[in-house]
């Protein structure tokens, strides 16, 4: 019964064992969106401003914020964007960069316990970062790589893990307050990515007892129908163990395989969250967006 | 490795661990289908025909076939069942009656080794259908339960299910021929349902080595949007290591989660059999009948 604890100003959302699994809404995010990072740029975020509103009407309990544009003054750039999500919604933010510079403006903004984006198993990373999480009393997530790079053996990837949780701790960050990412890789290109995540889950749940997240929408790439493919990877995360992703809560597919992952887990009693979504017949499989909020 | 291999007269089919998962039509039955079973018991069998064809155009690897009407003479509307269904597919059968004379029936019109539905963990029950399957040399379904009922407890069900595996090797049954139902129940009336499935799917699996198969359309009874319920319960339970199940393969939401499930177990190479399936962009989801023959 791990539980990660991250919350705004106003309000707390638990990532734990037994409990509904978290959507971290994954829009807010320059990689491959041309628009959006020529508009973030030249300081035109009311796309920025959209996309929350969209994802939390949608159902993210959180939301993931990025502003990784080459070239861009980051720190910047990702200060402003938290400040203006966490102007107009409730749901605690994911920070999100691989430059501590930007972290640490985006943390320096932030109202309430982020969860902050990441650390790998590489030294240098670990060093830097983890000092960083503990000042904030953060939570922060560990991605299972390391200078050796992503390795294709979960065990590997398991030990980098491992790794991580053991440093976090001697920085004074509890297990509790590390949520690992086993990295997820397009099945269209390595036919055991599926396999190796959830097994790897699965031990990090049951040995490590961490809570877990993932980029599940990365699971599909290439793909035709690959809602569909991200939807039903997620159900199967969720029956190994993972207790939460990125992802994006706008494709029906992919949020209501999570919410019926939730129902056959146990974790959405009674069903009724399952059964306010779709209680009217004439709205299955119709809402692109703007369904009923999830509550948290 | 266990392959469990049934076949109809010119075809074989291959349940097993680690190979594409196996979809057996659930449509040929009576039970609940008021106009089907007046129809049956008039005669007419056109309605069995539609099904049969239908079923397997939507990709089933096998079709239930089941009679069961009360006060008719369900032995020779079962034989009648098989023996026109043998005539219009090539799909191996699963002969599905509770009535022992209805299962004799049915197998001695049978072409082919065919799946027997079902031997239980009652005493009377093992004693008379064990030694029809062993002289047919056929494969059967072992249902979890016994004179005590069907037990919440997953491991009261484990060890019955190992009670039937044992008494059908003193029947000389192979253990690869036994294809164990774990008993779905409604996730609605009982929210620990999927758990336990999952749970003694995997003993099943690694402990007992054997198939698996289960009514899965049983998991959603009296939800909303019942077939996204059950897609996932079914991506979920492969991932537990669900190996076949009876189910409606003309439901696109529950069609397109096992095919996915396949592709995310690595179990659809190269996922040739997804992208086959949605390589027409304008046909996803679109599609109720008459989808694209699933290779078995």
């Amino acid at each position: 019964m791990t539980d990660t604890v991250v919350s705004s100003a106003t309000k707390e959302v638990v990532i734990g064992f037994d409990r509904p699994f978290v959507m971290i809404g994954e829009r807010i995010n320059p990689t491959g969106r041309r628009l959006l990072a020529a508009e973030m740029r030249d300081g035109d975020f009311s796309r920025v401003e959209a996309d929350a509103l969209a994802q939390t009407t949608a159902g993210a309990q959180m939301l993931d914020v990025n502003a990784g544009i080459p070239l861009a003054d980051e720190p910047a750039l990702l200060a402003r964007a938290v400040k203006l999500v966490q102007s107009v919604t409730d749901v605690p933010l994911s920070i999100d960069s691989s430059i501590i510079e930007a972290l640490e403006a985006g943390i320096a903004v932030y109202e309430g316990k982020p969860l902050i984006n990441s650390v790998t198993g590489e030294e240098e990373v670990l060093e830097r970062v983890l000092p960083l999480v503990a000042r904030h009393g953060a939570a922060v997530v560990a991605i299972s790589n390391d200078e050796t790079g992503i390795s294709e053996d979960p065990d590997v990837r398991f030990e980098v893990a491992r790794k991580i949780v053991n440093r976090a701790a001697d920085h004074g960050i509890p297990a509790c307050d590390v949520v690992v990412d086993p990295l997820v890789m397009p099945i269209g290109a390595m036919g055991t990515a599926g396999r190796q995540v959830f097994q790897l889950v699965r031990r990090l749940r049951t040995e490590l007892g961490v809570n877990t997240t993932c980029g599940a929408s990365n699971v599909s790439f290439g793909l035709p129908a690959r809602h569909m493919i991200t939807g039903t990877f997620l159900s199967m995360a969720i029956g190994a163990g993972l207790t939460s992703a990125i992802m994006n809560p706008m494709h029906p597919e992919v949020k209501n395989a999570v919410m019926a992952a939730d129902v056959l887990s146990g974790n959405d009693r009674d069903c009724a969250m399952w059964i306010a979504e779709h209680r009217d017949p004439d709205a299955v499989g119709m809402r692109r967006r703007g369904g009923r909020r999830r509550s948290a």
